[in-house]
């Protein structure tokens, strides 16, 4: 039965892992489509998971089964659930690896995992991606309800995420992520800076008294140059120009970001 | 024609090679079903490659394919093979690639790859698995029966893997794989641990003086310690809790694990 | 409605940009099969990108959507095209990524993509992959023409190659691209070299006095040694057995490769 199903794991792409949840999937449902979205996760860091989750799961068509599994807890007591919400259903550990997500769904529901009938026999220790998270996805692929899977449950587990000091003349944010090409996410929203209009007028203030100026896109600037734009997550970004502002900036996830009107002096 | 043909190579991700595989296998049959099982092996690392094929073939549908390149020996004498048993196929090398499945196969067959109607043309020095083994899991995800590919042989080459010392008192094995997490894997299988009895109860002595107590999951100890359990392919395994048992405990293939009962005198 | 599409990006694979173009891909084509080329190119590198897709695209079958991705100047004034020729489509930036494939298509046409009724809405400044062409791929995989996207160009931007200098005695030549196993990819063809007969009597001269010696495959020298042959794709490689020609040579893009004919004195 066509159905997407994507992987989300810190499993990387070396070792056999992976693949046995593609073929635990297949072998309940040979019609699967599957996509990855990342296996390359540092081992066990659940807010980058949440992050990378969180940028890619709406791209995909309503109906799409998203499996996330960084799941350092795995085989101690902490519950598996298959989430719905938002036309979407996702099925991994209870830890706050859908934390981010939560928020954008609508009609969530969350269902505890029990139902040992949609698990693979036996269910080892310590891989409940390939024995419990991989077979209860591709079951509810081929048309099982997720209520199916245990009951409902409402203290579901979240996520912290940062959120920025939001004033009338500045907006104090931080950064929450770096992605391959070294840019830097930070948490200061698009909306957190349409009140002040012009973005052209703006400045990002990284610490060590340098200032970055708002661009729309890279080529506004010379290459090694820095710049901060709103990315195509709707996040405001610290980028270089064809270089990596993670090296350059030496920034990493926490760090402060101030965002300032550029002053009139400044600009004249 | 829909059929699962499953890739094992030692090419990277970042070079042309997979992705030219992957093309002529479409060629031949539109319907086939890739799935990728590792690409990150050590180049021409032959067990390896083995060990990451053994731990991850039967977790697919029988019918897969299973396409195998580790391949020092391209251009030589060497043969390549076409496999059956067990409910799957297995087109590669016969270098050992497939040393350690072999044992685990009912109604093991091996074909040499000599009927050359099933490979691209020319066939380059260098590249067999493009131009021999992905079009011969091709023919045979469209039905072709294996047998076609060349006369059945019996001296397949098998790949040497070490086996634990099993005493009445204890257990002598060694590190033979470590993962992407650093875990590290033995030859020590549940088997030969269950003589013992309640797991719990044993020790595994990693020399210098090391004892590793026995878990069921990671939780059992602290962030950074380190436990044995039995991991999710039925071996013993060293792991550190969110740590890296080979970076931490120094650890490499080939090192010595002596599996113990606790005395008890350490009990009380 | 089944289609190839082919993704090739620098994107990596650890973010969730390479998943986002995936997902819009399929909801726009339920079933297009989606077929990585490599997300592993170093950032902004489109030489790279064009030397891999060069090396890939021709071994997918006739109406393969190959999109390529590696777009330093995303948002800027430059164009995204849609590139038909040889049986392939190919979208992308119009940035010299296909500047290597346009020599080897016949009835080559190209398009502007303008026609936004094709792209997502809003398309972001920085992520073109996943607002243009990924979607410009999967409306054309579901059979919109290409000329719907927009209006047909003739200037469209190449790509610098080294011509190597053919000589009546020898070829000077230069290494292009190191592959993932370090072997060193030369601008010297098969072509070129078929003026002088028998391989085996050739030599290349790579520098610092190092004369290598023509082989048709790596185990015609011992492991660790450097050899010359023409790899799977036709162009002269020098490499090492079982080693990293570029570790071991240091040898770079750009420096210089002399094939001559062995003298008489030496092969007595």
């Amino acid at each position: 039965m066509a159905a997407i199903v994507t992987l989300l794991t810190d499993f990387g792409c070396k070792d056999p892992y992976v693949a046995s949840m593609k073929g635990v999937i297949l072998g309940i449902n040979p019609g699967a489509v599957m996509v990855d979205i990342s296996h390359e996760l540092r081992p066990q860091q659940v807010f980058e998971g949440a992050m990378v989750l969180r940028g890619a799961y709406r791209y995909f068509p309503p109906g799409t089964i998203h499996v996330a599994v960084v799941d350092p807890g795995v085989g101690s007591e902490r519950r598996g659930i298959a989430v719905t919400g938002g036309g979407y259903t996702f099925v991994g550990p209870d830890n706050g690896i859908f934390g981010l997500v939560y928020p954008q769904l609508h009609d969530l529901k969350v269902y505890h995992l029990v139902n040992q009938e949609y698990f693979r026999a036996p269910v080892s220790e310590t891989f409940h991606g390939r024995d419990v998270f991989a077979p209860v996805a591709a079951h509810i692929s081929t048309g099982v309800p997720p209520q199916a899977m245990g009951p409902e449950i409402t203290n579901q587990t979240g996520i912290a995420f940062p959120v920025p000091d939001v004033g009338q003349e500045s907006i104090s944010g931080e950064v929450v992520y770096a992605d391959s090409f070294g840019n830097l996410i930070t948490n200061i929203e698009r909306n957190h800076l349409a009140r002040f209009g012009n973005l052209t007028q703006l400045r990002a203030d990284i610490g060590n008294d340098t200032l970055v100026r708002f661009c729309r896109h890279y080529q506004e600037v010379k290459c090694g140059e820095s710049l901060a734009l709103i990315g195509s997550g709707d996040f405001l970004e610290i980028a270089v120009r064809e270089g990596s502002a993670r090296a350059l900036l030496m920034l990493k996830k926490g760090d402060k970001v101030l965002v300032t009107k550029e002053d009139e002096q400044e600009r004249s």
